[in-house]
């Protein structure tokens, strides 16, 4: 199975993108063929300011926290120019009534974004990235079913004319595994501001955790795990035996929530040393990381060639 | 001075199109930098049936009408694929409003063609065209002036978040130095089904101008000339001598309009005598007219990638 993936470089990564879909895709490498690349046209969109230190970022992350190159295609968008051709041709068979439906772009101007040609467009764009690589499956947040059902309506209208030349994807509802809480209890999310970093300095990174919201309760009582945003963290990172531990520790009393917190600052920093010591390693070895993208984004237009060849042909842009 | 014109491969050419554009164009290769393209990507926004053979019949003639590719820079848009990116990225500096004001958009859906997105997005490509090629001076018509204004003002949006890297184009309406008439008297147009093509075959061009409407006035009888669809079409090929002698003709009656249809079509013939030679010489080696349209296409690509590259590095695509 063909799953394509979109990866936006927006900066520092917190654990409720990894939990949230990280994780999944990594772990869904093992089965599928990976296809993920870095949004960087699309990140255009909200305004494109540290775009470039972002891009990279985005490609270390990710190669840190578990994408296989050997077993993925990964590059960023902007090395595979076909998709940009794919883009203009798919424009001839966009109805402008299917864009001004899309929820999202009104989501955003109402949330004050700019209404740009970008962001109005975007959907077109995101169907050439789906399309040009034959995708089967888009693993997607509920908010961008209908961007599927949109690359659909243009493949179709598309394969009406031309034959059965593209694929049609289908969207596949990536139900959060774990609901990951942000430090004031809702959930994780940049735009809240209640976010945990995955990398960061150790120090600070105890000094968001000391943050969590916790219930007031004397040290010497028993206390509720259930309800508490510092257990509920927690338990991202343990298992058996180490998450009953916790519980007990809870239900005992004799601890305050402070020690709760310093305890999850010191498993989420285990957690993750592995991550981290990549992570180093790729953050001092830039130029491979490069590598590694050059080498992606030749794979990617490996299966773009194809693709685009035929679409120029039937299109009559091949002369 | 670098001027740059769009050609649109749309078929048969007509000596309206000639008079009206194209020979202005070609005269003015002396005195300007020509960058002249045929647009392929923008034909797609009206259905792209026989955009193929469009485009290289649009190379064929153009080149025979004096597109000199010694002086000019003369290549199909979609060769020159860095236009796509800088379409995608101007996209970011087009506020919505620009485009839904644009006249010739809600013109043309109003005739009822499809209301499609390359249609609507169509000036956004027409100035990433313009700005790729650093072009001073754009010809065009009155319906397209808005065109360039809205490349002026996405440029100057770019260039107020970026600084002064795209030029500022100025439009040039070209008066049309001799308005041509149809075979029915109203302006010649495709869309009228009044036009006589410039090549084809010498019967088929008597047969057309045999249909031209004239006045019913008897053989012997003296007839006016001015208002005479022949005379005003002769007229564009005739000139001192050969022009009075034909008006007086007219004045002195004994010949109808027959014999001045037929005038007409000899003169027509010779004046396209030298074109059709050579159109027929590159229709007969289309190798060479692909060759000299990738040696254009590597002309203004020299000039378009210092430009995409300096693009890429202040947006931030390039990490």
């Amino acid at each position: 199975m063909r799953v394509l993936t979109g990866i936006q470089p927006s900066g520092d990564l917190h654990i409720g993108n990894y939990f949230g879909s990280i994780k999944q895709m990594v772990d869904a490498q093992a089965e599928n063929e990976t296809f993920a690349f870095i949004a960087n046209y699309h990140a255009q969109t909200s305004g494109g300011k540290d775009l470039s230190r972002f891009t990279m970022q985005a490609a270390t992350d990710f190669l840190a926290l578990g994408i296989d190159p050997e077993k993925s295609t990964f590059w960023v968008q902007s090395d595979v120019k076909e998709v940009l051709e794919l883009y203009w041709i798919l424009s001839s068979f966009t109805p402008m009534g299917l864009l001004e439906r899309a929820h999202s772009y009104k989501d955003k101007t109402a949330k004050g974004i700019a209404a740009n040609h970008s962001l109005f467009s975007y959907p077109v764009l995101m169907a050439a990235d789906i399309l040009l690589f034959g995708s089967e499956v888009v693993p997607v947040g509920k908010d961008q079913i209908q961007h599927i059902e949109i690359a659909r309506d243009i493949a179709t209208k598309f394969n009406n004319e031309y034959g059965d030349i593209l694929v049609l994807p289908e969207f596949r509802v990536q139900e959060e595994v774990q609901t990951v809480p942000g430090i004031d209890g809702q959930k994780m999310s940049k735009s809240y501001g209640n976010v945990v970093n995955i990398f960061g300095e150790e120090k600070k990174q105890l000094k968001t955790i000391k943050k969590i919201v916790t219930e007031q309760v004397a040290l010497e009582e028993p206390k509720e795990y259930e309800t508490c945003n510092v257990y509920n963290m927690a338990k991202l990172f343990l298992e058996g035996d180490n998450l009953i531990a916790l519980q007990e520790r809870y239900k005992k009393g004799g601890e305050g929530h402070g020690h709760f917190k310093i305890y999850l600052a010191e498993v989420m920093w285990e957690y993750f040393r592995e991550f981290r010591e990549k992570r180093e390693y790729y953050e001092n070895n830039q130029n491979e990381v490069r590598e590694i993208l050059k080498a992606g984004a030749d794979k990617a237009r490996a299966v773009a060639t194809p693709m685009i060849e035929k679409i120029r042909e039937v299109t009559g842009i091949k002369y």
